[in-house]
């Protein structure tokens, strides 16, 4: 058996892997079953959500690299729910199958540094940005800056967590101590007018489809509402996509990928910053499972499997939003609206910011 | 424990059972997973292809009590996915968990002469009908009827299946034989305009909800294709859902019901006739999967949970198509089509007239 993409698409009755099973690798378990193909969810967590749609089940650690293999043997083709997997684990598994979105998605997605100097290299517009390692730096860096920055962790930064907002007057060591001195890059604060976000799916022959381009507002670092349309210019729209369709292909990318940006004005007209790039299905495109015919959870299956990417228009306007720890509580009164679409992920505890599940109203499409 | 129906609704993170694991028991699961509520899988086959995506699984026949009884202590409530599950296995559930849609539709479905003289109870128009214990019964009807008839067993039938087209010319006790002389009924054959059918699902409260009115295209006994909206006069469609709903009604039914009519046209009108009703989620109802916020399995699911119903109206026009037997094979050119929702039920075997998958084609709603 091969780890070399094949070019003609896996059967129904194949089998995908998932490495991690959160609510992601559930709603994926889900879309497979409705194109008659198997998941296999791996995940070192007991309770993984996504364990009870799957047809099988692996309870192991990222490094245990007999379990590891034994999975890859059983899959078809590989692929992931986040973006923190062990470059380690995805090489072992990617000797043994097909794996994708693919390696390169998931190193330079892993390091924030890495990833904005990629960025750079395609010619694509970040917020000024520089690197820290110790306070020294963090120091030169806040003063090169001059106004409010954003120091970040380089890796395992997720929903707000390892990041902190400083002043010019802020204290570097202080700043890096609260973030346990992890090597960081610290980001010039956008003055965004709003952030937006493309979704969209690229085919193992290359293909590329976008999802309409949804408004996020988050609170807190953690994304709370999408709303589609989002009503940007057509040419913003265009220039959106075309980034995040640049992106896909130099990293020769299979699978679903969003792009987020933020939207600038300097009183005379829009541009776009991007803000990050998550190689995975995305919180920002979960309106597509009740406003689109094929899901982006379904097309990520589709460039999984090598098959024909699923339509990503929109028959609908949506507006999603996502229940966070105990917003779950009013499933009852949710589950009465007209109109709403509920999803609950079949997590237990309902601790502040856990995304529990999430609701899209869904109304006429107006354009 | 009790059977008696709880008038609080399941909380999230409770157990729906389902007898039957074919395609309509895995749709239900599926739909089940999405509102947090976990399933579990009762099918004497061990290849069900609801066992893939639900928690939990028993593989027992349906006289197999300690099974049933062990599978009704592990759920908080009880359904069925298919009208044919022996009277007993029900009580035997019912005694110990609530059980849905309720034992006296799944009895009265289970006899065609009994859900005709039910029917007509009711004001509801059928086709002329005669009971048949043997050739004599047989050759008075065929006299009575004096035109072409169908004869069918009474137990049974599926898709076609245990049904005899008769000339007033056939020979009675040639007929029967074909049935293997099983008790029978004998239907005047209605040259009908069209076949349309009503898909409802009603409340633990008695809140009644219809879906749009599909028109559907048999071939060879088999449902081939569902079209919404299928055109019928606004007075005819209310009609239509008024008769349903009193079937609902008499029934104390909980969840989804189908009624399937004929729609004749005697040249100054059209009228509607009943044919027979199914006390479960029906094929015409799949395209809701696609077309409709909320699905027929979603929909029975919070019903038989005791959950709100959630909304019936369609957000678009749709044509679905059933996948039979070797269809199948045509996945990957299905698969390229736009506006084609694919939907493979993970069975294996490609027999002729084996329901293996759908196709929704949906488009803008034009009504």
């Amino acid at each position: 058996m091969t780890g070399a993409p094949s070019s003609s698409p896996l059967t129904p009755g194949s089998t995908i892997g998932i490495l991690g099973g959160g609510q992601l690798g559930r709603m994926l378990a889900q879309a497979a079953a409705q194109l008659g193909l198997h998941t296999h969810i791996y995940c070192p967590n007991k309770q993984a959500p996504a364990f009870e749609v799957a047809n099988a089940q692996t309870i192991a650690d990222f490094d245990d690299d007999d379990a590891l293999r034994e999975f890859a043997q059983n899959c078809d083709a590989v692929t992931f729910e986040f973006e923190n997997i062990p470059l380690h684990a995805a090489d072992l598994v990617a000797d043994i199958t097909p794996f994708y979105p693919g390696r390169k998605a998931l190193d330079i997605s892993q390091d924030r540094g890495t990833e904005k100097s990629f960025l750079q290299e395609l010619g694509i517009q970040v917020a000024d940005w520089w690197s820290v390692e110790n306070a020294s730096d963090l120091a030169t860096a806040m003063d090169e800056c001059g106004a409010k920055a954003v120091l970040k962790t380089r890796r395992l930064g997720y929903d707000g967590k390892g990041q902190v907002t400083l002043d010019p007057q802020s204290d570097p060591t202080n700043a890096l101590g609260q973030l346990e001195n992890q090597p960081a890059i610290l980001e010039r604060m956008i003055p965004f007018e709003r952030e937006v976000s493309v979704v969209l799916v690229r085919s193992l022959q290359g293909d590329v489809s976008c999802y309409d381009i949804p408004c996020n507002h988050h609170e807190g670092g953690i994304l709370r509402r999408s709303t589609i349309p989002c009503n940007i210019s057509p040419e913003l729209t265009q220039s959106a996509k075309e980034a995040a369709t640049k992106i896909a292909t130099a990293l020769d990318y299979i699978g679903v990928l969003a792009v987020e940006f933020f939207v600038t004005n300097d009183g005379n007209s829009q541009q776009l910053l991007v803000n990050e790039f998550a190689p995975r299905v995305h919180n920002t495109g979960h309106w597509t499972l009740d406003a689109c015919l094929c899901s982006q959870f379904e097309n990520h299956i589709r460039a999984t499997a090598g098959w024909p990417l699923g339509p990503t228009q929109r028959h609908s306007n949506a507006v999603m939003t996502n229940l966070l720890g105990p917003d779950v509580m009013e499933w009852q009164t949710l589950a009465s609206q007209p109109d709403l679409a509920l999803h609950l992920y079949g997590k237990t505890g309902t601790q502040k910011g856990r995304k529990l599940g999430h609701k899209t109203q869904i109304s006429r499409k107006t354009d």
